[in-house]
């Protein structure tokens, strides 16, 4: 007997492969959005924006049942406090709670506030405990620094995983800080070496969230090397103007191997679904 | 009995009000584009891209027997030589042609090729005469210049129409030349104008379809006036990348008079129609 209800059989459908082993030494990667129809994912300076309507954020949860972690970068994890969790969906006939993932925070300089939604979750037994992704200077007054918020952070109930700055610089990378001019020279955490990294602790479904700068770093990851294993953006029906933040600011043509899959009107909204082409 | 086939319903039901007389002064307005995902309408330079699908290229084509005029900019005229015709519609069981919609090019200062697509399908009887707006230069060399184009694009077929250039500048305003760094401040053609004048003319119904700079200025005009009566995009589901070009640069702020009305999946694409609010 099903638990049901049940995620919509076209996520279901495109998701099919999180079922398989995934690639070498790394997760599945789903990587998710939504947008305004002038591509803008974030109001002013990275204001959260809530663009997609209820029935849409209904399928981003079922989304997040069916992955082991869900990433977010920093910047998006200060200016939303999100929570990651399920709570939108209809309660389960078994009285079980939907599958939580792993909320996990790309933050090479330790930011995140050790009162965010997702850290006073956990420490409430409401939410899984966050991984924060880091990467630790190499010495002087910033040490020293970072310690102090490490250990802040690991009170309120973090786990740090720290990534070795790489010796040469590699890209395309993650630099979740939204105020650098040079996004992709300092403080930098390697898509590949962050989904290894992944990988080795056993995630094996990873959804990626945003923001911007994240979604950037896939796409242009993706330019090389095949790592979006499905690409679901939910299109708001509505213009956010110049103000907005828009994606797409590193990829300096198109992805062809990602191919149009589905699409399906959720609500107001539009869900457009790419895959890889075999 | 029906000549059909005939236009799918739900864009019957988006432009019913085509039907009823249009507001004071212009005519009703329906502004189309296709778009990617990362709401690129062009390539680089403004390349032509074929984004839409061959399903919503019939919807298009549909639109377009729908309307009195159908308006580009010259940019668009000259990088995509476009027929703006119904030639990927069935035939109708009447053997009658569909209707097609007038050509009006706004061109400030007559850039447009006279051996265009558009004017060569008129003179070959294939096409409705093509109506270029433009602005024509005070005095100097500009004049001599611009007269000779003149000249050699009545020749070729187009009914050239002038607009004055306004005393004072008004905003917000055509610009449909893309090389220059002052799009509001010089070979203008004021937005309320135009409409006013091709009002004058019968156009009771127009169809605006791009380019970017053609699509800003109706975006902008909208924010202090109502000016659009139909927003109809096409999503291909596409990424294009930082080459591409994009809309929506005129827009400080979202536009709240434009409400979601319907989306379509139409082929591989998605067909997100806004409107005014009641």
């Amino acid at each position: 007997m099903s638990a049901g209800p049940l995620p919509p059989a076209y996520l279901l459908s495109a998701l099919a492969h999180l079922q398989e082993t995934p690639p070498g030494n790394r997760p599945h990667v789903t990587l998710t959005y939504a947008q305004s129809l002038d591509a803008k994912i974030a109001g002013q300076h990275g204001k959260q924006l809530i663009l997609s309507g209820k029935e849409s954020m209904i399928m981003t949860h079922w989304m997040r049942t069916l992955h082991d972690g869900i990433m977010i970068g920093v910047g998006t994890a200060v200016n939303d406090d999100p929570q990651l969790n399920t709570r939108h969906l209809p309660p389960r006939f078994d009285h079980i709670h939907h599958p939580l993932p792993r909320p996990i925070i790309l933050d090479p300089t330790l930011r995140l506030s050790p009162t965010c939604k997702l850290l006073n979750n956990y420490r409430a037994n409401t939410g899984r405990q966050p991984w924060v992704l880091c990467s630790p200077p190499e010495q002087g007054d910033d040490r020293a620094h970072w310690q102090q918020r490490h250990q802040k952070l690991s009170q309120a109930g973090a786990s740090i995983i720290e990534l070795e700055q790489p010796s040469q610089r590699h890209f395309p990378s993650f630099h979740p800080c939204s105020h650098n001019p040079h996004p992709f020279f300092s403080h930098i955490l390697p898509v590949s070496a962050v989904l290894q990294k992944l990988s080795s602790l056993g995630i094996k479904s990873l959804m990626v969230e945003g923001g911007a700068r994240i979604i950037n770093s896939f796409l242009q990851a993706s330019l090389s090397t095949p790592l979006i294993d499905a690409l679901i953006v939910t299109v708001a029906p509505t213009l956010i103007g110049t103000d907005g933040v828009s994606y797409s600011s590193a990829i300096p043509t198109h992805i062809p191997t990602l191919q149009h899959l589905d699409t399906q009107v959720v609500g107001p909204d539009a869900v457009i679904i790419l895959k890889p082409s075999k």
